[in-house]
């Protein structure tokens, strides 16, 4: 029986990825979708991409009425709206999949310290960091996932595995990450207009990222230290990707050939990550739209790691993940609607 | 039991975009596939968009080998090439959906005219026009089904249920078409270069473009008489859809209404035709990677008809169309493998 | 000894392409700019690709102040705002450059219809159309030019050598006209971010756009009787330039030749047209930022007139020709200021 | 009088740039270009944005007749032809600016390790390096300049200031570029297709890029002893533009007062450079079209300097920076011809 879903917050570029990902999902039935903004005409009216929702209609977030009618809730409102309604589900037994940032940070000190003062920290021991490949069996028991930013998922995912069997040092990382406009969300604003970010490209919030602090909380996991990154994210004249490169220094003897061995090792039973052989490096437009994470890497003659990943933003950094630890919150096939080829050219 | 399918000709946008679809579709196994440059690697590795290739080898255009493996041959080569092994795999009794031009103009007088000596002409009177909307119950017998062009799809469908039905004049009627630069192919060329074609757009071979007489035929055999267009391409710096602009005069006391109930009624039974309401017109974003064809029409003042149709020049204007020709050929559902919502943004 | 020139509204656009071309303007000096939003600050700051105006500041729209300092008004501001400043300049002996809508429709009932109630009616008639190729003399004498829209730039140039010859028919007209996204100005809204245009192609005001008046206005003056046009507007993704594609019927034996010697006789003076040979069309990639309009043409076999214009729809469709009109109104040389080259790519 | 310029190799973007430049600089004559591909048509015919060179011809390179005419040859041909002309212009008492890599590094050594043998190693020593905010009074005097490469000016500007004065380790340096698609030429090739580079984001050349060895060079003569760099090039899909985002060790105390301070005490005599306050980083949109390098700095609370810069890869990157050198080289304003702000947007 397929599992019944609530999406609270359907408007934005998030909300309109996790419908496209769930019209095909064989397991899936789309019972609810809120928006204030549209509230009353159907999906497809608002959103022509999607066709399969003519019948479905925008409604206001009543969450009484939603608790009802669904098995589990994704949130797809910002950060700070998100923990005013997440506990209400969670309260009645409900699944939650919350695409904010609100329970990615374990730490309620951090979390205030880059947002804002949090309202539901009891969640935050809770929620299980909803990144597959490093927490798969923590999301099959979990009934909060916190799904994780876009950076973060570009960041961690090639770090991790080398972090946890010592092959780089902890200090310096750096992540130089470039990122498609849709990241920057579909709120009427000058700075994202055609025509400020088409033939410009720009580094954007240097040194203060919010994203920071989550990469850094997942990396000391891995490194069973704390440790502390630099982060420069940039803005893409593209709707769709992010592209990180990655710099550290290897442990002595350390190859290229090292760092691919230990990454498909790692990954062998991540059907979503994709090693690329040496030499070779990936680009974004080769998962558009999918939920993949492609990564080369190289280490220097100096013993420097330069890795590269590549990921759609909107799909393995929002919501193509967020169904990803649906399928694996609900006993299913990890991979269950989700590996449409990519959109290329 | 699964088509089997062989492509000859995989090195090109269109063949790329036909692998991503039969990638997903549940009754259809491509077996082989050719390409000269690339052979012998496999799909993955020159194209790592299609990610569930990878055991899938391009082989050299083994004609005699890939008429044993399949029971369907696309060929999405260019014309000319096409001519000359479609009729090898006919003889042999297989299907052929050709996505050249080599069969889609009846009369082989003016293929000739435009575009040059016709080495099969034999199978100009037995191929069908591959435009399930207009031609469903043809396709269905068919062996050799001629897929139309990007162009031609985007003008015929909007205007055949209005010439049919005589709610417009014959002339004039205008076509001002604008597409995608896929449209373009994938061979090296200064012109379709990233510099030369963004920040910029242009009209191109005015008045002299090769899917005009294909409009012209099929838009003639609607209105039961020989009619003429004006046609003008225009390239715009998006990689994928086009969007026509038609004109034409109405016949007295026809509305926007009329219109709009005409096209409605005639596209019925055709689940990839929609006709937006009054007022509304269609986007090429909101059809991307879909094998949709969107509408909206006006009546002006002086009763000018001024049309909106919008498709995925790579999806219904070229390999998504093929799929649909190829699940009538087979008795399949017209829709299978083609529901997939279009990737926005 | 310098024009001395007031800027109202400063902050578009198009105030901001007009700073770009004054800054090497030989004879012109920027006295005074005004921007509610942005007061206090250096225009640089605001606008870094403006290095050479670090020292100006932007203002409040302090009207008697800027009369005092400056010759020439450009008012920069949206229609309706700007017939509330205008008459405040003109009754103080200074001349005005009017950018928007308000007052280049001659009769006010016709303006009314399309816009909204005016305020300074009186204005209507002593207003000069700026199109300095079609009303070069009169702008040299006027106190008031109504600088002409871009559409109707790209549009009318084209088309009134040849309806004042009588080599085209006065219907149909239809103008099918393509514009960058920079021609939506730079206010905050969802339409136009730039993952909802990049990637995508629509039409829009289909039958509706406010510059169909003034277009008919000046076609109808050209022909000498009242004519009407089909007119449809389209949004590109591309920062600037507009491509309009013209189609009219020829008289009898009228040929492409005919056209193109007619044109390039009629544009002989006019600096900043150039007609392209037959079988060349333009592209809007070669006049970017420049004040040039360049037109290419075909007659049909069937004698339909198809006509492709190009500009750039900040520069000869905005600021370019406000500048190009002061030379006029001062006494300079036409093309003072205003010969850069195109960027390209 | 006006300096007399030939140009070698005028059909790539580097040509057509110093066309556009030279085209509006007051002491400069383009008496000779050459083109093998498009000889006998005249510059604007090939090149419609260039319209004021409707009577300049492209002409086969006939060294002997360009030597004759011209005072100052740019050789704008790619590296490995450019040594084979050079000398011969030199022997002949002739100024030379070579915008190819042929006489940017000093060592033949190391030249024929990262490009190939070099034929005319004698001129290796007597070339100046062109990057005038380094080198201003060497190429006052100089015969030869060597145009530095687009990635070096935008990261050799930002580091030699701090080297110098001891103000960051020599290790680890990063620098981590994005450009536009102009770097890469205007000869055919699928890599470079609008299709391909659209929507797509890549690293490539990861390593290995050939701008190395020449970045290296001129870091190791500011720090004083060899230093080694890792550079990652990256394809942004726009026209022009690189930005730099660099990433280097402070020595202890620091700040980013202290560097932007430095900087711009370094850069005080240097126009084209601007150093912006703290807090406030540039974009490429900025800078289009000129001569400018900006650059924003923030030392972060671990210590680590994160700069970064912008440049047009085509203007300073290139062809501005040729004619920022020939000023220099001919007595002229440094800033003569190349003040016109940047086409924004």
């Amino acid at each position: 029986m397929a599992v019944k879903i609530g999406i609270i917050g359907g408007s934005g570029y998030t909300g309109v990825e996790l419908m496209r990902i769930l019209a095909l999902h064989p397991e899936a039935e789309l019972v609810a979708i809120t928006s204030r903004q549209h509230k009353g005409k159907s999906v497809t009216q608002i959103f022509p991409s999607l066709h399969c929702f003519e019948e479905l209609v925008f409604m206001e977030p009543d969450l009484e009425a939603i608790a009802q009618k669904a098995d589990l809730i994704f949130t797809a409102v910002p950060h700070q709206t998100a923990m005013e309604v997440v506990p209400f589900f969670l309260e009645r037994g409900r699944k939650v999949i919350d695409l904010s940032a609100d329970f990615r940070i374990r730490s309620q000190l951090v979390y205030e310290k880059w947002y804002q003062a949090h309202s539901a920290p009891e969640y935050l021991e809770k929620a299980v960091y909803g990144l597959p490949e490093v927490y798969r069996d923590e999301i099959r028991q979990a009934d909060l996932v916190a799904n994780p930013g876009c950076y973060p998922t570009s960041s961690i995912l090639p770090l991790v595995p080398l972090l946890r069997s010592g092959l780089i040092k902890p200090a310096p990382i750096i992540i130089d990450s470039k990122s498609g406009t849709s990241g920057a969300g579909r709120s009427a604003s000058v700075a994202t207009l055609f025509c400020e970010v088409n033939e410009g490209f720009k580094a954007y919030k240097v040194g203060s990222h919010r994203h920071t602090p989550e990469i850094e909380q997942e990396l000391s996991a891995a490194y069973g230290k704390e440790l502390k990154i630099t982060f420069t994210p940039h803005l893409v004249p593209m709707n769709r990707g992010i592209l990180s490169t990655i710099y550290a220094d290897t442990e002595p003897d350390v190859t290229t050939e090292t760092i691919i061995y230990r990454l498909r090792e790692f990954y062998q039973g991540s059907p979503f990550v994709r090693i690329h052989p040496e030499g070779v490096f990936p680009n974004v437009c080769h998962v558009r739209g999918t939920n993949y994470c492609d990564m080369g890497a190289l280490v220097t003659e100096g013993g420097r790691l330069v890795m590269v990943s590549v990921i759609d933003n909107l799909t393995k950094g929002a919501s193509g993940q967020a169904v990803q630890n649906m399928n694996l919150m609900f006993g299913l096939d990890e991979t269950l609607g989700l590996m449409a080829p990519a959109l290329y050219p």
